[in-house]
């Protein structure tokens, strides 16, 4: 049972609450060879890091990611790499308020009833803190798609109400990291930072949805029955906190769709060369990639904690009021983009290196 | 590696070809003394059977399940249950144009690309026909989950652009087998036949929506970082042939709607007994089952095989047109229903077991 | 977990009892375009038969295996193969006196122990019946190893206090299927038949060693901590039925020896290549294959079923008389031969195929 | 692919270099509410740490575990447990002359066939040093198994061609730590200090056996076919470095045995209870424990750093000439025995929490 390994030939294991003492993660199964850039890894980081612009909280934490093992003289090994990321801001805040109330829609209650007791300082393992490790872990994997011409980007394609006019391929996702919400589109971008200024005064919160684009990817990756790769990319996705829908190519539109429409042809160029003149199928069919683009979108659901009190319950099933206390964000979307990013990056990592045995 | 194998504590792994001898599968890891209803699982079989009414094709299989080992005076004995479905009808079309032939948007080229070759004849190992091993793997799934009070359901929201007016409970669903589409909506119902066979003359295909509760599932189930008990739904979901988007509670829905409202407020009855108003959540809060109804949603893309001709191409990169021939299927949504509930049972039958090892 | 899976990229899943309906298994991960040789399979199944010469028991079972998929055009094709031996015999003895009873050394008491109930019937899944599954797939495992130069044989070097006077190397083993014990040294073959023939004179059984050697294995195999090539090979062998111990290299001799005698010393051959003077480390350092022969050795108990009453208990702890009854053998090592092949080749080929994503 | 995790439930993972930053590992799947002593945690550590006796050498390093996650006020959260040791004492030697050149017996040669470079700083991953995240594991292990009242003790047997008179008891183990070299008996202990004293001068090094008793274990532990408790202590005591041989029970002893001796005779008290009049079986039948004690035996080989010098070849094949240099130990037999007790409770505590799902 893996509840926190991902992945079966590059695996990533990892480990930490929120307010422990660190977090991290072991990478299992990296190829030996691979040159470890501890700068782009530790600027993944930074992209997650609550406190880039107004429109996230300030928790004051450097995150600064310390590698253990499995590199040596800049390069992997082949030996497990493990990494940590130290937690300092931790005695900042009290959490003895949390310690019986059940936040709604929160894990309190569900963690309560699986393990008996948690570690309710900040959510504890629940914590979307959480992602770093998902983050640090996925650079590597980055960095071996880089080493074969792979690359993953991920945008805000929608806020609330609001959402981009377009779908936008990977060369236009310039603009990306000068937007406050990492949206590609200019005037959407402008609307969603106002759609979250409205709301922060209101104490409220909203969701979003994350596009993901994945391009240089060989045909053949996937496997045919349970591992497609786009169960193991719903899964990956799925797997983020406050995550609650998957799709790829056309998605949900896809249903009321004709076949004679949604199908891809295929055009040869004369030379043997295969492509498709159209992208419905999202890069993926039958399970395996077909060298298109792989893409797919990730709805998130607005953040339980919000700035207004609460009815709910405590342990003991009595009803309390929960105030509301801190600082919080009203949309953790712009944030995700790299979480999105790293999974879908642990997903083709792994599938690369899987298919080298497809054939003997 | 576990690319025909799901699950981790109770685990199917499948086998077989559209077009092979048999097919069937392996389910490892379910408790000794489970009564195996064999009556019951055949009847699983039948629900995905094509035939079955005059909205699916009439392939003539009987696909009678015959059980292998692990059972002993009708119960499960602990030891692997194997079973097999014989293909009888296979012999019965000709497939050698599709020897060299890519049919657009099939798995075809992907799998050549893979594997260097593929078993031509009905799809081979990428046929639809494999979710019969989904079906009776689920069907003991179910058995299990019947024997601790957990009911899964699934029904059909969504045919081309015809839609339900609304979801429905999990003992409203009465109706569905009744239905030649599967859908509980009556009104709907009929619209839905309506299309589909609007669409057989057209010689075109449409996808459609399945709606999933499981009901009765305790609290705890589900593991708190990769596989929350959605992630694996997801994967489950997205494993199945022709899926494209999967999303539960408030899904897709969700970005736009504000936490003050999308949270689900939890109510004591005063005797420690803890309830929540609503359901936005879906059943899982923190990848942690809640105690209340799970529902998801999978949306299904038009299958790629029309009666119309279409251009492809060949594995040289040939330029060929590819003519329409045989017997297919407008839309195979309604015959998805059992395959849906099958891999559901998989996920919670595993995680109902995976709980085990939770507490000291 | 992986009860009845062995292997993690080259997998192995078994099914099947002693008396019900078949055995068989799905190998899951064999790469696609190997030559699937049936006739080889079918040889290797009838190398563990019962009743190959007198020296073993007469079970007349003819063992025929078929082969339900991932194989197409002679070649397996990528997708899980999967095969199963239908049992015949298992009319032919009535095992009713064991419903209750338990017998000493044997697996009753143990599964009625973990699953509460047992199939009794000649042993269920505890039977070393079981282990032709094991020897199919360890016969495509042979085909794989194969195709890359590898070779696995094994052969007799112990049968009760008789053993071989040296070790033999892989390329003398010509003789092993002429003797009735599969043991290459002719002398020590007689005397073992003599054993054999007088101990079953008397009603009793005795053990023996078998000596397994891998020649051709290129340097490099095998994971470095936990999966050491060694550690996965003694698995294997010690999940073989009344496999007691094992060792390799020097093995249980190694402990009184020096560093300075044990120590293999490299030499070079001026052009690059790398041999060592010895081999007393077995072909394996660090865990990892060196080139060499992988030399190791498998010592199995005496089995517990002898033609002589014994007392006992029931499964209400009474105390019963257990008669002797049926056919049984009085040394199983000889047709254990086969099955530490089979397990070997598994072992092998496995980390043939995980070593492919050693490197970038 | 699981290169760097033990156990499928109870599973450890983990990481670390010789001279590299920090060693360490994470335990996922420890059930919910253990108490984390961490003083016995330490303690274990400290038994394997080198300069313990005068048989030892005297690396000069604290090993001092920190525990970053997964413990909350005292217990286990059902998180994963991350910990760590820092290494201090990795730049006090001069490893340069060993980048190019091949160790006899040792991991240089396969690490550079395998990954094609290594961390040759101390031996890097193929260190002994890399067991004490094995035993900081086994020791979070042996706790849960305490908590369900079984006992993992093992002892020294044989150090080189000394060895005890007879086999021990568990109860019969109380002078072990006093012992230098670990071993019950007080005349053969002696013998084994004089031998190692002996072979210091000489610039020699011997190997030695670890026997080991695991007692509380209730019947039912252990899975039937592949993973029988048996292979699954093989795996985990061959994994160890230096490690040649294991048997259990009667293990090599029993091929020359007849059945009729080597039979455990079942007796009843009359009252249900069900004991064996003999434990030649060493605790395990059919693959499952019995309740007897599970009594296992591991050679280990003598180690391949020898105070003399050797001939040896480098990486381009040539000849060198390899100095005896730095500290080495003559027999690390005895500080290997809590890292056989660490392996022997991962598997115990692994089954123990497998086995819960075995029944309905």
């Amino acid at each position: 049972m893996s509840a926190n390994t991902f992945g079966t030939v590059f695996r990533l294991t990892t480990f930490g609450e929120s307010h422990g003492t660190a977090l991290g993660g072991i990478i299992d199964g990296c190829p030996a060879g691979l040159v470890i850039d501890m700068d782009f890894i530790q600027q993944e980081l930074n992209r997650r890091r609550p406190g880039q612009s107004e429109m996230t909280t300030p928790r004051d934490e450097s995150d600064t990611i310390e590698v253990l093992s499995g590199v040596f003289e800049g390069r992997s090994t082949g030996a497990p790499i493990a990494f940590e990321i130290r937690n300092r801001d931790h005695h900042s805040f009290d959490y003895d308020h949390l310690r019986t109330a059940y936040r709604p829609s929160h894990a309190d209650y569900t963690y309560d009833s699986k393990y008996g007791f948690r570690d309710y300082r900040g959510g504890g393992r629940s914590s979307a803190r959480e992602t770093l490790s998902r983050v640090a872990g996925g650079a590597v994997a980055k960095l071996l798609l880089q080493h074969y011409s792979i690359q993953v980007k991920a945008y805000v394609s929608s806020i609330g109400e609001v959402s981009v006019g377009n779908e936008f391929a990977i060369d236009q996702l310039g603009f990306i990291e000068d937007s406050p919400v990492r949206c590609p589109d200019r005037d959407a971008s402008a609307k969603m930072v106002e759609l979250i200024t409205r709301l922060k005064q209101e104490g409220d919160t909203c969701g979003g949805i994350i596009s993901c684009i994945i391009s240089g990817v060989p045909p053949g990756l996937g496997e045919p029955v349970f591992d497609k790769l786009q169960a193991d990319l719903a899964k990956a996705a799925m797997s983020i906190n406050t995550a609650k829908g998957f799709e790829y190519g056309e998605g949900f539109r896809a249903p009321s769709m004709r076949g004679s429409t949604h199908n891809d042809i295929f055009i040869g160029d004369g030379q043997g060369e295969i492509k498709t003149r159209t992208n419905h199928s999202g890069g993926i069919q039958g399970g395996i990639s077909n060298g298109n683009d792989i893409v797919f979108r990730v709805a998130f659901k607005p953040i339980a904690t919000i700035k207004q009190s609460q009815p709910s319950v405590n342990n003991k099933g009595e009803n309390i009021v929960l105030e509301a206390k801190g600082r919080h964000d009203v949309c953790v979307v712009p944030r995700a983009v790299p979480i999105v990013e790293a999974m879908a990056a642990l997903v083709i990592a792994d599938h690369l290196l899987r298919n080298r045995s497809s054939r003997v």
